[in-house]
């Protein structure tokens, strides 16, 4: 797969990114396709968790993948190539974030006529993607063991809005100084609902039980 | 160290945050004091190598660091409780980078009357700092094995802006599939002039390049 669509999104010509952004839930409720918005820092695993789950989701649901980075399309060939679903390159333009306006932008672009489920990864950044609705359906985030458990403590915001927290690695936490334990109150603390899901992307361990927590959710969306 | 000064910086009211950068340089010149721009992902080993860092540095120089996060104040508690060090905390009211404006309001809080070097450790985020000139005499970066060989490809402007990449937790290298070359060459596409020094904050090892490093910088400025 050498040749992967790219889009440039620009910031939203719409004042409002909270308006935009219920828009955009209603839009997807009529068509049928559930966007999941997926955070992390750089590094933690994003493209590789999405490429183990894809991979036992894909019996299931119609997925795509919206990949968005300032720059190169390096994500995007890798879920191409090595799960075979559809994989679209969102370019921010410079943004740190994605908003509303820029992921209807990348679901004109991906089409999602043909789609149960798009997974969304947004800029690996643990600070500003948490400040804009992008109006996906769910946000969710990873938080790396290497990265240290002390990231709830310093990044409050993105742990508050997201359902569900992977965290990855778990293969090397013999390695890091990572107290799972206590990681897991300052989860709790910050957003007290958060479903938290440690596994391990590169081993494949638990990536079942994510995929688990995904057909549920889009089943009770779809009920709804 | 129970009691860490905590100081609440606000963006600057200046429209020209390049201006006020520039006029912030000139200021600790006259001070005699050199201050360095720390950036990196979150979890990346800000804190660890600087400690490590300080620990050789503080028989040459008068040390103080100044660790910014939107909330929390474990990182300023570490440092003066590792080192020793003047430390104080800088929380940047949600915000995900320092200005120029903001940097100085952490200057008169730790007061640089009596210190050659300070460290400013800013905001884990790999793109919004690299986006503002906070008036540092030098930028430099952390980027950890364990978030990849393809940063500098998705984050190209805080690599093309920083005169050090040091490359931390070099002891995982065999763990993470990590090819050392090849980011080495993008860094270098990125900014032919960097310096790149392979470290392990934990283990310690190389950071006495690191500190040589910045003898021989702050030595250079001074007598210019």
């Amino acid at each position: 797969m050498s040749e992967i669509k790219t889009i440039v999104v620009n910031r939203s010509a719409y004042a409002d990114n909270d308006l935009e952004a219920d828009y955009l839930r209603k839009y997807l409720k009529e068509k049928g396709t559930y966007v999941v918005n997926l955070m992390s820092s750089p590094g933690a695993g994003k493209t590789t968790t999405l490429t183990k789950l894809i991979n036992i989701l894909k019996s299931t649901f119609r997925i795509g993948v919206m990949e968005a980075d300032i720059d190169s399309d390096v994500d995007a060939i890798s879920i191409a190539k090595n799960t075979g679903v559809k994989s679209i390159q969102l370019h921010t333009s410079g943004m740190c974030h994605l908003d509303a306006g820029m992921t209807k932008s990348g679901l004109d672009g991906i089409n999602i006529e043909d789609l149960d489920l798009v997974f969304l990864e947004n800029v690996g950044n643990l600070v500003c993607p948490a400040e804009f609705d992008t109006g996906a359906c769910l946000d969710i985030m990873i938080l790396s063991i290497p990265e240290g458990d002390d990231k709830p403590l310093k990044y409050p915001l993105v742990f508050e809005k997201c359902d569900l927290v992977i965290i990855n690695k778990i293969d090397t936490i013999s390695y890091f100084n990572f107290d799972f334990k206590k990681c897991e109150e300052t989860i709790k603390m910050r957003n007290p609902n958060a479903t938290i899901i440690p596994i391990s992307a590169k081993t494949g361990e638990n990536v079942d039980k994510v995929a688990q927590y995904f057909i549920e959710k889009v089943n009770n969306w779809k009920e709804k």
